[in-house]
């Protein structure tokens, strides 16, 4: 970890704060909720290479990639939706519906319900997966965050990609009908998040930026 | 159209290059190859509101409000697909498929085709529409380019939007199967741009630069 940082008595001290990969502005919100103001996050859009293969290898090459990038820790998130009866597809390939007009989307997911039509069994399950990599040459930490669910007609505001189509067990409502605060207790995005927490404090991260690198943050 | 340009008898002289309101660098260069580099363009990409409507207004206030922006000359683009039997739906819902991963895409061409099963009538049109607004304040001017056809299940390449599903009248293959060129003598925004071009070869427009404003451009 030579470069990366320091550890002392106090914990790991990083010189740069942590860049959260991403160009949504609401998730940088809801990590910088969730994991407290006190870790010097910020966000920037990097064009990385779609990857295939398993979500988990998908995020740490994201990870390095990213890291490698900014030359400096890095938080990189992926969400998928997994259909039991598809083997996990359709996986990570459910990014990018936050720009597509509503009359597609609706089509989209009643096209993904009708993948469905051949088969009982209708379980799936939302999966988060963040990657933290503390500079390019260290091996990124993963953390999972995992719903079970299974798969209904879309129900509810049609203003987060596939939550009108996902019912967690255990609930009448599906994520879309949820209200935000009931679904960020029991999402799969929350739970990762709330691992990603545990780890910092556990580590005990400080931050300590050099100057002498202060103007590549 | 004072404040606009000056008509001179080489025609209307603009004080500044046409704005072409685009965030796609390949559409910038199909309108620069068909309407010639003796138009001075440049591209931007706006943010602008998403408007309901007839295609023809929408594409109208588009140019009025990028004008204003701007403030100058703007060539605005709006592209439709319109099914017949539901009255012109999905219409101009039909953008943002660039971002979209594969498997969402063909998802989402396989329910287009659904949303057709309950009607003989898969009848179709693929409607371009250029708006030209020479200033705020000045009526914008339409071309419309429109390519009759029908909707089939999705045959060709993946890699320009609802191209696959769309088989124009005449023609064997779909958008996504025929070569550019073949494509781009029938298609519904090469009929638009040859539009836009005889308009600008019929005016006239020369351009004169002001130094005053040119740090605008």
């Amino acid at each position: 970890m030579a470069g990366v940082g320091v550890v002392t008595r106090g914990g790991l001290v990083l010189k740069r704060p942590v860049t959260f990969v991403t160009g949504n502005a609401k998730k940088l919100e809801e990590v910088k909720a969730i994991l407290g103001h006190s870790i010097p996050f910020h966000s920037l859009k990097l064009d990385l290479p779609e990857l295939q293969g398993e979500p988990e290898e998908i995020s740490k090459e994201k990870a390095r990639l990213a890291s490698l990038q900014v030359n400096g820790p890095v938080l990189v998130e992926d969400t998928c939706l997994c259909f039991n009866a598809l083997k996990g597809l359709p996986g990570p390939y459910m990014h990018s519906l936050d720009m597509l007009p509503e009359f597609c989307l609706c089509v989209l997911l009643i096209g993904l319900n009708n993948l469905l039509l051949a088969y009982e069994d209708k379980s799936a399950y939302a999966l988060c997966v963040f990657s933290l990599a503390l500079g390019p040459d260290v091996e990124p930490v993963t953390f999972l965050g995992k719903t079970p669910g299974k798969i209904v007609l879309p129900r509810g505001p049609n203003d987060f990609g596939w939550d009108p189509i996902f019912q967690p067990d255990g609930y009448e409502q599906t994520y879309a009908e949820m209200p935000k605060e009931e679904k960020n207790k029991i999402s799969h995005r929350s739970k990762a998040l709330a691992m990603v927490k545990s780890h910092f404090v556990e580590v005990g991260y400080t931050f300590q930026t050099d100057p002498s690198s202060s103007e590549d943050n």
